[in-house]
């Protein structure tokens, strides 16, 4: 019955509207050849990889079959978003900009303040912070919801990596000069991780990692902002966990009742208002306006009490006007060049990955792309300027976002808008400030940062990934215990080894066949699947390289050993045969290469032949390249297990 | 026509000792389902995966059903293999391995005191180095090939390394301690990669990185050499090639032409030697007792003409007898301790790597196996007890085992007639080296480095894998130009980035029907694989993870658009169904399901439906747990390509 099937499967029904080409059984013995692709020179496939590695969204699409004069226009407006969605602007469009902008100004006001403090930097940066950053993003982002200021993440590190090497409180100058350059060196980095297209540095930042990198960050944020919610004077410099719980229980004398009663009603106030927009989003307004709404009702408080004379520490006097030029402070030279630049790509590449997620979020809830490389530019050169500007690291920053959603913002205007409201702050409104209390400062941070603890989240990890958790864990208590940049580190290191693990210690299958069909799968997975007798079918679930050529041996020479204990227990028919199934190897260098070739002749030794089913293309162009080839004619090569099967089983019969 | 094809393909003959179940088209309506996997608990998956990992060869098998008394007996043979093979030894065993002992001993004895010199150690440590590994080797190893002792690039990185801190000629005593204690944590590094079963660290040197570094190597070390052969005095302590060219042609004014004439027509006459083995395999004792021979005529000359008179710099006193104790040497605290903790892994993994593929390499010609865990146990405890009795770090020797293969060695006992031969020569023989010259230690070391450079093996390289090939160049260029360390760090780092190139920047294909069949293959690798129409089938090679989410989705864009663009041109059938086929899927953590269930979202909204085809065990346990999974009901989920196409055409007709 070797004959072939010649069953029709095709849809004869006239009424739709398409054909599905014959699917049929393989006509058994008309075995197919597994061919080498069509041979490309090294060029061609140089092109095809770098385009795929470099420009999987192919940004030059649009510029084909186009006029000189639109070419121009269309690179204007790729280079600025501004000139794509501008002209189409509308009153209408405004009036939503309009109010987004004034909401989101009313809470970036009180949190640049409090920001800048976490950044050990003077109150007044985080307001010139949340002043240019945004022009210059609504010029060149692409992301229409994006609300751009400091955020408390790179703040945070930023802070604890200069304040391990210099103390902003004894060399202030120094210290600002070099929060500068790090945000110059920032810009730099990210601008040109967007240009040369290297958006996948980011993506090693996995989503567990960041999860319990954030959650340690925020538990260590909160604990510091005890310092002002309590009235601490003397408090520790460090980051961790135990120095800072130290700090607050060994000076318990320092603790002043009126900051604390006044600290923690904001605290609980803000927390209420939080908690409600949470629960009713269109209550959003809600958090949005609860920040500006403390400050003033505090600095109401203070004023009208006389507040400071009874221990409240307030900020005090700040400085007016617009941000001044900071190019003069920018230093390229001298003894801590490596620490703004280190500082500067570690916080880069955390704002960037905010920025990006956020952006990325927002754009697929209104079904709109943004462009990773582009963003990392516009981000790159917001972050250039700024720091040119009196600016430290800006982002796109996720709560701030949020309320700029929520509050209907329609293009990037609102951020104009919310910098437009800055400005008149900055001119006029500063002398409103000088009795605002540091303990309110505190409550916002806190109510900030307790939101990136995400225990649902962490919770759904660890049901889906054990090891995905232990990252995350690990990058918990590294930042608690440890350093934020160790806890950082280790998160990047867990990730990657990650991977590793997975391409070092492969998967190996036993696959069977699944009754009444010609397909294999995994006896693990198909109760169904039964073995094939004298055949052992090994389904390779990884690329094969150096770092497993020499384990796939070991473990394939034990999965035989395995078969043939269990047919001496069985008296199941002897081993003959073989087949490794090369689906999932969709890559091999020379050293598996060379292992396959191994592996053939020492089954050669005990007699079994070993053949390869479905290897892919790239496969077949590096076996054909290598002398191993010679070991794997056309008779070791098959389309299909199926198909191997029925090939080798028929020639048992003819030599058994 | 959508009936089961009932068709018999058994195999009815009944000569045929087997019956293959039968192989059927699928029945076409009577879909398959993707079954999760019977569930496992936390434990037993890490049970397997972990015994995957760690003993992927089973090492206890052979302990099963045992009595108690034989576990014992199988437990002492398993951790010393010399109880093992010894019972069996006879008389015509010993025969030949005295040969083969006697013959590598006659290799060991000039490279000990060369390669000693490499690593910037007094000779008489090279000659120790070749009398007590050995020994310990015969009782732990499990090669009966590898030939013990000093190696080229072990001594020179451990030289390299040392010397970057420490000046051998000014604080002689400090850099032995240091090279004692290093090869103690070399020791402690090996066997504990063993006892962890961690064998997976010496997976990370790719061939092609090896070959590069040791071609690299292999120059650097030569040109070194000029120092000795043209008897230049001042002479550059560093490893680049710029400063040890700058040295030997900036010094021309010392060369000295009795010293360059002895050296070169001994190296002439070594390199005639080892060519003459290369051609002609039986005559390996040529280039064997070469060495020997030479430093035998070279001191006979040298006595004879009293040549150390006229400028030929000669080995002088040795100190004669066995190892003394070095315990007291080993120093564990000090500013140093990290230098030789560092130096130790280094020099630790390079031995390692080298001492494994040799112990393979042999073993397969052999066709027996060689447990590596074992091994690096074996070579661990071996360079810790020599740490104890002044030897530096040792391990199996290629050009050393090559000669002891060829000279006919059965079991390790050549290793102990090797040892007993340097034993001899260390009580009774050192004052017969006095008048040895130094440049014919040179013209050895020349001799066998030189083998290490292999350019067929770079062609082959090239030919297979541009990217290995680039490793392989970085590598060399990076131990020539920068220093030997950074260049071992730029190969590894390569190998790495390549490993994770491939995870973050995956293949994804589309893939078409085979005429005639159910099999869907990639269409750039089969010419006869044709589209389906309205579907769009990617094969997606790689498994998903945060680190390639991302790119994914991008790139998926890109091809979903790409095949609007082809069906508006050609006017084809409007697209409907994107088919992914997970069977190289391998693994996917959180964030490739958010991936997933994002794209389903983002495709529904373009009125584009998304199943999935043959997901495996894993990922399938994955989606179960995750929220994610309602996206991917059953309608969602099939077992091959063809019944998607078949039951998702189906549906068209139902719903047009």
């Amino acid at each position: 019955m070797r004959n072939a099937v010649g069953v029709d499967n095709s849809f004869p029904e006239p009424e739709t509207p398409f054909s599905v080409s014959v699917i049929l059984p393989p006509p058994l013995m008309d075995l197919h050849k597994v061919p080498t692709p069509p041979s490309k020179t090294t060029f061609e496939v140089l092109k095809i990889r770098f385009s795929d590695i470099f420009f999987p969204e192919n940004p030059l699409k649009q510029f084909k079959n186009q006029s000189v004069c639109r070419k121009w226009v269309l690179a204007i407006q790729y280079l600025f978003p501004i000139f794509q969605w501008g002209p189409n602007y509308s009153l209408k469009l405004l009036r939503s900009d309009i109010v987004s902008g004034f909401t989101i100004a009313s809470l970036a006001i009180p949190q640049g303040i409090s920001y800048a403090k976490l950044a050990n930097l003077p109150p007044i940066i985080g307001l010139y912070s949340s002043f240019v950053p945004p022009l210059i993003y609504a010029v060149l982002g692409s992301s229409k919801d994006l609300a751009v200021g400091p955020v408390s993440i790179a703040s945070l590190v930023m802070g604890s990596m200069l304040r391990e090497k210099i103390s902003p409180t004894q060399n202030p100058i120094l210290y600002l000069q070099l929060a500068f350059t790090a945000t110059f060196f920032a810009g730099v980095f990210q601008a040109s991780l967007g240009l040369l297209r290297l958006g996948l540095m980011v993506d090693f930042l996995s989503r567990p990692t960041l999860l319990g990198f954030m959650g340690g960050a925020a538990i260590i944020v909160s604990l510091q902002q005890l310092k002002g919610l309590l009235g601490i004077v003397h408090f520790t410099k460090q980051m961790g966990i135990v120095p800072v719980l130290n700090s607050v229980f060994s000076h318990t004398s320092e603790w002043a009742w009126e900051t604390s009663l006044m600290g923690f009603c904001f605290l609980g106030l803000l927390l209420v208002a939080r908690h409600i927009s949470s629960r009713k989003p269109n209550l959003f307004w809600v958090s949005a306006a609860a920040p500006l709404f403390s400050v003033i009702l505090s600095t109401l408080l203070v004023y009208i009490f006389k507040a400071q004379h009874h221990g409240i520490s307030i900020i005090g006097q700040l400085q007016e006007g617009l941000n001044p030029p900071s190019t003069n402070l920018l230093c390229f030279h001298g003894p801590y060049l490596g620490l703004a630049i280190k500082t500067g790509i570690v916080t880069g590449i955390l704002s960037l990955t905010e920025g990006i997620a956020v952006g990325r979020t927002f754009a697929s809830l209104k079904n709109y792309q943004v462009d990773g490389n582009k963003e990392m530019m516009a981000i790159g050169f917001m972050n250039m300027a700024g720091s040119c500007a009196s600016c430290y690291v800006t982002t796109g920053s996720f709560s701030r976002s949020a309320v700029n959603y929520n509050a209907g913002s329609k293009t990037a205007v609102s951020n104009i808008v919310m910098a437009g409201t800055v400005m008149v702050t900055l001119l006029f409104l500063m002398p409103l400030f000088h009795y605002t209390p540091n303990a309110i400062l505190g409550a916002i941070i806190i109510t900030a940062v307790v939101g990136l603890i995400d225990l649902r989240a962490a919770y759904e990890i660890w049901k889906v990934d054990r090891l995905d958790f232990f990252a995350c864990l690990s990058a918990f208590f590294g930042v608690l215990f440890i350093s934020v940049q160790m806890g950082l580190a280790i998160a990047v290191g867990i990730s990657i080894f990650k991977i590793l693990l997975h391409v070092t210690r492969p998967n190996t299958v036993i696959l069977g066949n699944i009754p009444a069909t010609n397909v294999f799968r995994d006896i693990g997975h198909y109760k169904e699947a039964s073995r094939i007798p004298s055949f052992l079918i090994l389904g390779i679930q990884s690329p094969i390289y150096f770092a497993n050529a020499t384990y796939l041996q070991e473990r394939i020479n034990r999965w035989i050993e395995e078969e043939e204990d269990r047919i001496k227990n069985s008296r199941d028919l002897t081993l003959k045969c073989v087949i490794l199934d090369m689906t999932a190897v969709t890559a091999i260098d020379t050293s598996g290469i060379n292992f396959l070739a191994e592996l053939k002749k020492t089954l050669h030794k005990k007699s079994l032949q070993l053949v390869l089913a479905n290897p892919v293309g790239d496969v077949m162009v590096k076996l054909q390249c290598s002398p191993a080839m010679d070991a794997f004619q056309s008779d070791s090569l098959y389309l299909t297990v199926a198909e191997a099967v029925l090939a080798i089983s028929s020639n048992f019969k003819d030599y058994p």
